[in-house]
């Protein structure tokens, strides 16, 4: 492997939201809009295909066509990271390649799901893509999607892998994190990004690298203020900001039931903002006009703490 | 949907492996052979592109050669069954459109996994793609795997669709069996067979069509006689052939440790009983020798048995 | 241990429902009528201070005056069988003594919950009390609540120590069945009993000695004719009468929501009856009108079934 | 109710560990000297009868011994909090009695574990209890071993009851942190300490109370000193203690294989400490001499670090 690049990354990275058409191709205006939208509110980088961006679900040219578009209108402001996890391994070095052709950053990758693996086949998985790709490569640890938790221990052999660069743990286990923290110790340039935005700061705090925050498709301000408070440890704005995020995480995000509603909420909030579409790959069934309401109703309620003026 | 025509499955159908060349290409030779091997043994039906198939390992090219040369081998002696099971629902419904150029007999679609899916998205879903495609439909209910399992309503409601023919059970879950087959009892002639070869001959008891069991890959006879026994109510029979399931279960598929091993393990017997080769899709690491002495030994044990005279 | 006398059981087994009076005291006529109610069903045994029996959430005085009262009430007509599960080892061998002074006829206990333990804390512990104890013993898997399934090998080696003389088993898996009872196959006399009553019949016509099911608080001759049937491999009877367990279990045991709500149901039931008040012990919230008046209508339901005459 | 005194807590509090005889009778020497050691450390209070202290192993005179004794002992110097979880409610309340009668401060509930119960049923029961006893009451949310979570709205409705002061979370879950404090914020007096010692830290600089931390048996003065770090903000110390409790849990903690295995190992460093006997509650195995060697040695690279006198 030959990487094309070194990678600083650091801070509020949006895992974006990949606007649909009706027809269930991309809708590129309203990507358009999005990363306009999180580049404005100060983002430090984008990632695309992650599990807020419905990878899974979507068909192979619609795939390569949020690469190629996000790298064009990205031109290079922030790091563009892409997912290229996939059950076959085949497809996730096809997606590799695309992404190096289109001077992607670096890419992200959660173990084959589906089939279980256990800790040395998933090593060895790593170890074969990264000296097969051109890119700087994350490990990508989200156990509530994929099954299987990579061990500390994994990620450790993994971190002396040339081409492998760091991690993104969705994980949300606390244990995990400081675990990990003290077994990378000797290696502090290997990058630990935190997933869900409500640990945020309370990692960044204990040297977490930044936030790979679905949150920050909506209100990318909040976010980037949240790590630079935690970041200074400036704690009287920190305890302010993590209230709204604690808010938002118990009102927002509880409309509906499911797991992908997550996703649902952020893009039906980005169509409130007429941003873009809240169309999702299927199987998809809209909001009940009832939970929009809701919906509408907590955002007006998150809006009054009005984290862009006043911090 | 223009449903091709009628399908009317009872018995033993073999969940085929696939097997695969060192450069993760289908192995046709072998194909064949195995083919071959479980014809002679007398199962009912062939599904490809199952769990036991490893289908979500493979790339496209090799889903689609395997669709094309079984069903150009099995030359209609026995119906053909084709996984559809996909993250993106554009892929199965490609799928199932090359079954259906084909001439395969049916398709088995397990629900979307990765993101989580609530009943009613599900039902759409299968609504949804049976409405589309042009072959009958089995659902496909694997909760191990998919994190989801289809609900006894959600069962009987698709049931009322046409096209959708039958479930494949692999929950091993008695209870939902019986109250599947009881929310069933004024629709006989929709179709319930059962994943796991342990519980094939206490269903068939019980009203199932038959057994979907991945061991008769490597014992076809041995499946066939205990459904036969089961279907007439020989318990002399029965019971001797299930305590043979209940060894093979208890030894041989006990040897290594994560899930896609039981795959792994049917693959080395074959490639011992020199039908194909033990390849398996990647991440792969092979059986230790020490392993493979084991499987050996308990294969001799079983041999001892000698199913295929006695009963 | 000397073990005071040989037991020989099969069939059903009722595990009582332990009657209460409002104050939280042993209702004893309430438990006479449901003793005579069960007995009058022809069931061949009973088990009090099961989990059925609300076990631990009672206190020492009622615990004592149960095994009395019931030992006293039944006059050896059937087997008594005694739970003696407790957190507490000391309080598991005390109320052992106590059934043993009341010429109880065996005793059951599950692994003790609480604190996790392993295979070989389990089988010492077992062993432990099985050589301090005065009568038979019965495990009891029941990993549902207790989170440790007893292990297939730790049953087998409890099997050889004397005065452990069966199992229980609630776990409701098919597959631990079958292993359990090939691997006892030289051990005929080592009895498995099963506990969940939905697949009572399909467990006995594959060698389980009977079934302890809940169900028979309520509908004694139901499961006594069933497990007749089984054991004579009448199958149009087993086809009648299955059909009758799984509504119940499918209708009747919905109401309400919670895992100690099936014992709520069969205590509503048994006052509509005139048995036994349905007072729980705390914490208990009685059902609600609607709920009430649902247990009623699936009651009516299911006599239509008129199981008492008609096989 | 009568609450007997005004309850004002923060800091570290010790679960104490139970020193027994091997004759499993209270060793009161050795309690002596584990209050001792820990009141020299620094703590802040004491937790007795909590899942450190083997709880439901103990038979009822050792609980009522250890209440007894431990009051006596500490003499005030420190609040003495005890635990009153049982699956009975009549024990739990009795315990509470014991606990009032010998001048504890405040007693510790769990919900009652074996049966499931819902959210209603448990704000009911903590309602019942909290009106019957005459001592402060806290909540103890420990759903590995209860099986369920005291959800974060029954916190809330507890908090507004008279005579429930606080909670005891061992969930280990920080998102539930944050949104209880979140929830909470109307209610400052509430107070909400944390179990597991890893996340003491963490949880203390977003406003928890304290730290109820199992290692505080052993190295008190670590966890005194990382919570007056934590308090006053003072990184520099954080990062360095949190490593050494990192490390701890990252070595110590992982000899042997299950849950009470922490509280084993607990008991064999406080027996090398020659604190107290290493003697478990049964069912017990001791650890093999190579378990032993490996805890010794862990210790020993612990003690490198020499919290002690570097902060």
């Amino acid at each position: 492997m030959t990487v094309n690049s070194k990678i600083d990354l650091h801070g509020i990275i949006t895992p974006l939201v990949t606007p649909l058409l009706s027809n269930n191709e991309l809708d590129e205006r309203g990507l358009g809009k999005l990363i306009n939208h999180v580049l404005v509110g100060g983002v430090n980088g984008i990632f695309i295909l992650g599990t807020t961006g419905e990878f899974s679900r979507l068909k192979s040219k619609v795939k390569e066509d949020i690469i190629k578009t996000t790298c064009r209108i990205v031109k290079k402001r922030v790091p563009v990271l892409v997912g290229i996890t996939d059950t076959s391994m085949h497809e996730s070095i096809r997606l590799a390649e695309i992404a190096y052709n289109e001077s992607a950053n670096a890419v992200v990758l959660a173990p084959p799901y589906y089939y279980s693996v256990d800790q040395a086949e998933l090593l060895n998985y790593y170890k074969q893509i990264s000296e097969t790709i051109e890119l700087p490569l994350f490990l990508y640890n989200i156990p509530a999607r994929t099954n299987i938790n990579i061990d500390v221990s994994t990620v450790v052999e993994a971190s002396k892998l040339p081409g492998i660069v760091g991690v993104k743990d969705s994980s949300g286990d606390l244990f995990y994190f400081h675990k990990l923290k003290y077994a990378l110790r000797d290696n502090p340039d290997f990058m630990v990004f935190v997933g869900p935005e409500e640990i945020m700061a309370p990692t960044v705090l204990f040297g977490a690298s930044g936030g790979v925050n679905g949150g920050a498709n909506i209100f990318p301000e909040l976010f980037v203020k949240l790590y630079n408070a935690a970041k200074s440890k400036d704690f009287e704005t920190i305890y302010k900001l993590q209230d709204v995020v604690t808010r938002i995480s118990g009102s927002l995000y509880q409309v509906g039931k499911n797991s992908p509603n997550y996703i649902k909420i952020l893009k039906s909030v980005l169509s409130q903002m007429d941003i873009c579409d809240e169309h999702m790959a299927e199987p998809f069934i809209p909001f009940t006009q009832e939970e929009q309401i809701k919906i509408e109703n907590y955002l007006n309620e998150i809006k009054h703490f009005d984290f862009r003026q006043n911090v």
